[in-house]
Parts: C-alpha cells; structure tokens; sequence
C-alpha cells in the first residue's frame, strides 16, 4: 500500500496525533543557534524497539540503546541532541550518556532506564553538557501534546526543512494513529546527515511483534535507500507503541504493511531533501534469481558514481548501467538478457534490449532524463525476484558542499 | 623492491626494449581523429598470459582473449583498437573479433588463432570496421623495433598523456629486459577509462609460471588500485615473453618481484594521470587480523566518496574515515584501537589515537593535505597484517567531466 490521502488519513501533530505523546524541541548549545535538543516523552510510558547503524563503529547513545533494548521493554523518554555525535569519545563519551539520562530522569521524575538517547552531529568531538544541564527546564516545561515540528526540528543538521507524518489507518477493526519525525540528508553533509527517525504508534503490540514488524518494514524502505552507499555511526530508527488501542496479534502481517508504507514515505521524504541533489531515482530490477541478486544489482547500480553523475548530466548512459550490473556481486547474470529503460511518470524509453544497444531518440531521452524523478527499470530475465533502491544523482554541489563541511 | 633509477637500468622505447617486439599506433577511424589503432608484433613469437575484468559483462574481446588463453600458449600479434569497447554487441561483436584477427593474420601471413585483440570506448555501439580494413596495411608497414610511443598513443582515450616504461634487471645471473604501455585515467571518464596494459620480457618462461607471476604482480598492483569503484567491461593486462633469455624457474620468485615493482609502478602512472583528481592517495592499513581485513578496510576508505571529497577539501576529516573503516566488511575491529594519521612526505599528524581525537593543529594538518601526493595511516591494532591502496580525491571536475561524457 502507499501512504495517501485516499487510503488512510493524514493527520496534523506528527508525533502528537498519538495519544500519550508529548514533545519539545529547543536550542540549548550544542549548535550554535538553531535548536538542538528534542524531547518525546511518554507520560504513560511506551514499548519500544530499534533499529541501528550495521557500521561496527557505533556512537555511545547506539551502543547504550540497544543495550537497553535488550534489557527493558518500556520506556518513558527519549532525548536527542544535534549537534555532536558522541561518537568515538572513549570513557567520557559513555559518561555523557549516562549524565544526560540521568539528569532528564530527575527532572521528569523517572528512572533513568526508562530514558534513550539518540545524537547526530561531529564525530569524536567531546560533547560539553553545560547547556544541556541549563536547558533542561525549559525542554521540559514546553512540552506540546499538540505538534512535534520543534521536536522535528531539533533534530536536523543538514536537513533544510523539518520532516514529520501524521496519519490514522483501519487496521482489523480497530483505529490505529502513526506518527513520526525524521531527519537526514543524505547528499548534503553525509558525515552529519546521520538518519534518525522516531515513529510512534497507539497500537497495543509486544516488543517482540513490535520488533517483528519494524525489522520487516525497514527491510523495504530505509535499508534499500542508498544516498552514496555510506552509513553512519550513529543511524537509528526507534519505533514506540502507547498501548491505547488493543490490537489482537493476529493483525501484525496488517500492521507491518501500513508501517512499511509509512517507513518508505520517510525515506522518500530524506532522499527528497537533498540540497546538492537534483533528481530522485528508482532503480527498479525485476527478473532476477533472487531477492539478493535483485536488490545486488539495484544497490551497485544505486551507488555507482558514474551512473549517478551521468544522471546529473541527464545524460542517457545506460553502458555505465550495464558495467555497475556487471560489477554488483549478483550471482546468477547473463548480459545478453539483461533489458534497460529509462523512464518518468508516463514516458519511457527503451535503450538496452537482452543485452544489445537500441538505436532510440537522444532528444526523448533527454526529455525523460531532464525531469526530476526518475526510473532505471532493469529487467534481467534470469528469474523472477525483483528489488526497487532508491536514490539520487551525483551533482558538482554534492562535491562542493562535502569538501568543505568540517574545516 | 621500487622500479628505481639506482636499482634497475631504466631504457627507452617501451616495448621495444625487448628483443622481438615491433609496434606500431595509427589513425583509423574509431575515434574521430586520434590515433586509434596499435599493433604490438612478435616475429620469432611469443609465450602471453593475461588477467582480464572482474566485471560479469566482458567485452566480446576479453571473452575472445581468455578462450584463446586456455588452448594456446604462443601467439604472434596483439591488436588494440580504442574508441570502441566492442562490448554488448551481441554476434556482431563476436564476429568483429573474428574479422579483426583473420584480416590481421593474412596481413602479416600468420594464423588466425595467433592473435589476440583488446578494444576500449564506448561500450554498446557496433563497430564500423571499414577504416580499420583500409587502415591495416599502413599498420603493418609502419612496424617500428625502436619505440613503441605511437603505439602506447594508439591505445589512450581519456588519457592525458601517452604512458610507456621499460628497464633491465639482473634476475639471477642473467639480464632481463622488460617493457610496457599503458593507458588508464580514471577520474576522467571511466566508462571509457578501461585499463589496458601490454607487458613484455625476454625472460624464457612457461605460460604456467609467467601467469603465476602476473596474478601475484596485479594482486598487489592493478587491483589495489582504486579510482571510483567501477570495473570496466574491458580491462585487460597482457604478459608476453619473446623468449630470447633463458630463466631458470628457481628464479620465478624475483622475477615475479620484479614485475610486482613494475605493475606498480604502471598503475601509479594511470593514478597520476587523472585530469580531474588533485591528489593522488595512498590508503595504508596495518595491524589488521588478516590480509582481507587490512584489504577491505584500505578499499572502504578508498572508495568512500565522503572520504574522497573531504581530501578533494583539504580537510582532516578523520570522523569520515573512521566511518568508512567501520563500514568495510572487516571481520575484526575493536573501535577503541583505531589510530589514524594523514602525512606526506617527511611530514605527518596524528588525529585519532586509539579511537579517540586528539588534538592537532590545523593549520599543520592543512600543510600536510595541500600537497598532492598523501597519506592516510590507519593502524587498526588488532595484528600485523597490512594493506595498500592507492586512489585520488574527487573534484568537482570528476562530476562536470562525468556528467556530459557520452552526450
């Protein structure tokens, strides 16, 4: 299913279209103006899980999640800061995590292990606690049942717009409310474009359905976004339930369909706000031996510098297609069935067919490439598996802009 | 052992410095004006070997090259086209490579089977043969047992400058003379980028023990080479001896260093020549558990664009490479050993001890990484295997020059 207006209903207040949802987003100083610091809290308390980064350098708030999420089911908060990593800070940087649970737990008058805690920003900088400590009151005191947008806000470093999704949907026979907040950007400053998103729900689910669920829809939707084929120290998906609505387990196949759709909605939303790119691209293979050749071949086509940089010149290159199949680790190819097109909503056009080039019109092509979302439909015609990726092309901004990031 | 003045004897003539090499590069019509067309002529014969892509797509003449490879061992001729890769077109391309090779043959009144073919250009456009048929006898005619430059130019695409080597070295008590062209220049337009090298000795070895001895050398030269990430459809590397100096085969061992030193040597000029890099970099690993570890590690950091720009930026930007390294598929890593120094010759600075930053100075780190040739150390501390490779930053020429090749 897609997430539109015509399927479920869009709901304003992001996390906060979720009863038992508060949140607040302030600056305190982690950056040097813009808010930095995001609060979700859970009066009632939550189940959560997680996903995280598979880099095997995890910042110190990844490393304690997942560790909570072992030990614990609910929880009552979650923080984020912007700003700084907290990656890569040794002792101190483990210290940090549990100076700023501890000192929210007081201040809300929980534990301390109902507390997580996410960050995104500089890498092995030490992070300075002193306007965290001194913006605490405020955080609290400001919390909106209402709209998460500070919250949403709070937590973007390169992001150019806040991202948030509200919306309720019929699942069995029950309402059940979606709300998230995301932030990355991917072409932007990847080192800090760092992906986190927090999605809430009110239906009453286990950790372990829960966790059943956001593992399959994030299989579909963040893990085949590839904005240039890195991932962070820090990436984090955190999916909480309020437990108002109950809903029978019998349900979950419902659930995590409407939660897949929602997760690809993020996606699209962080692969759309890249400042230094100018085209969303599909890269769609069907005919494939597998799920893992088909999704092989969609990543090495998703992350090849020169297809990504001829779709920057608009420029329909489909040998630079071929060579990044020919380079993906698929198992099963044979180049003389493999079939290229480029397409947009409503035109297409065939280039590569099993395997030999077509002689087809540059200027439709053209007229194709130029728009900004666009489709590379690869029909391999070995099998019967398919995989989509998302991504998007290689600008001379996306090079501009990450050359002089840090300094 | 370094292809040095002071260690070996450097000659001129490339090719031609071996005994039983004559060679020649002419104009066509492949390419719109450029010379297009090389022939590298053994008259006594000569025994060849050859390592060829990686890529599941070949070119119709590396598929025809390695069939030969594996029922021949002596051949008499090697014939480069550039401006067309001759690749996924289908039997016509099959059939080119036949034409090409008998057409060659009654020229030079050889058989057929002794002679191999490469092409490099754009993959997916059937060849037009007219040019070369008329062009064959200006070919043979033009044969020169001086110089192979014309030759050496004949095969260039992208490449800014023609790219040859030869020098002699005691192996044992005998004196062995080496030659080779090369071309390559992968920044620029790597679709077109193919790497293609021609090597020649006078060194008598069997087919067996001369391609145990390129599989060594391109292990630790060609393939720890790394420009985009991309594999062409067409690169190839050829091994021919002429024969003309008996080597005992107890000498396999130096003769393979040898030849290591020289692959080196030729894949640095291809890293050097990259019109849209501004440095080249060499990524060294040490104190990885393995050798793949220590490999996959140094290619991580090579290949990641995030890396690639932040140098193309002068920035120090370790957080980036440490991202990359926790990225790679190495199998042991303990975050809180990495340690990381960028250097150039004679200089270095330290940035990350043992997992943590340390504080550098700036304005040394940007001494250090405005020069062109650098260095990244990464001693991952976990044991004593290492790696090299060697790869350029990307420019905001790499996206300009990508983004209208073909168009």
């Amino acid at each position: 299913m897609q997430i539109t207006e015509d399927k479920v209903s869009v709901l304003t207040g992001g996390l906060c279209a979720v009863e038992g949802v508060e949140t607040n987003g302030i600056h305190t100083g982690f950056k040097a103006q813009d808010k930095d610091l995001a609060l979700i809290y859970f009066p009632d308390g939550a189940t959560v899980t997680g996903v995280f980064t598979r880099n095997k350098v995890k910042a110190h708030g990844v490393l304690y999640d997942m560790e909570m999420l072992k030990n614990f089911t609910d929880f009552k908060a979650i923080l984020v800061n912007s700003g700084n990593a907290n990656a890569c800070n040794g002792l101190q940087g483990e210290r940090d995590v549990h100076t700023m649970t501890n000192a929210l737990a007081s201040k809300l008058n929980i534990n301390a292990h109902e507390v997580l805690v996410s960050s995104t920003g500089v890498i092995g900088e030490p992070m300075n606690l002193q306007p965290f400590n001194s913006g605490l009151n405020q955080l609290v005191a400001g919390l909106s049942t209402i709209d998460s947008t500070t919250a949403a806000e709070a937590i973007m470093t390169t992001d150019t717009i806040p991202k948030q999704l509200s919306f309720k949907a019929t699942i069995g026979a029950e309402t059940i409310h979606f709300g998230a907040i995301i932030k990355g950007a991917g072409m932007i400053h990847p080192n800090m474009g760092t992906m986190l998103s927090y999605i809430v729900t009110d239906a009453a689910l286990s950790q372990k359905a829960l966790n059943t669920a956001l593992k399959s829809a994030t299989d579909d939707s963040f893990n085949v976004m590839s904005i240039d084929g890195d991932t962070s120290t820090n990436d984090t998906v955190l999916l909480a339930s309020t437990n108002k609505v109950i809903l029978d387990e019998s349900h979950l196949d419902e659930f995590t369909d409407v939660l897949t759709a929602m997760c690809q909605k993020l996606s699209q939303m962080v692969a759309r706000d890249a400042e230094g790119a100018t085209k969303f691209v599909t890269v769609d293979v069907t005919g494939a031996a597998s799920k893992n050749d088909a999704t092989n071949v969609a990543k090495s086509v998703a992350t090849s510098s020169l297809v990504k940089t001829a779709l920057y010149g608009q420029d329909a290159n489909w040998g630079r297609v071929i060579m990044a199949i020919g380079n993906s680790d698929v198992e099963v190819l044979d180049p003389n069935k493999i079939t290229i097109k480029f397409a947009t909503d409503g035109d297409e056009i065939l280039v590569c067919n099993e395997g030999l080039a077509v002689s087809f019109d540059e200027q439709h092509a053209l007229e194709i490439l130029s728009q900004t979302d666009i489709k590379i439909f690869i029909d391999l015609n070995v099998g019967k598996s398919n995989s989509q990726v998302w991504t998007c092309d290689m600008s001379i901004d996306y090079v501009k802009i990450n050359a002089d990031y840090r300094s």
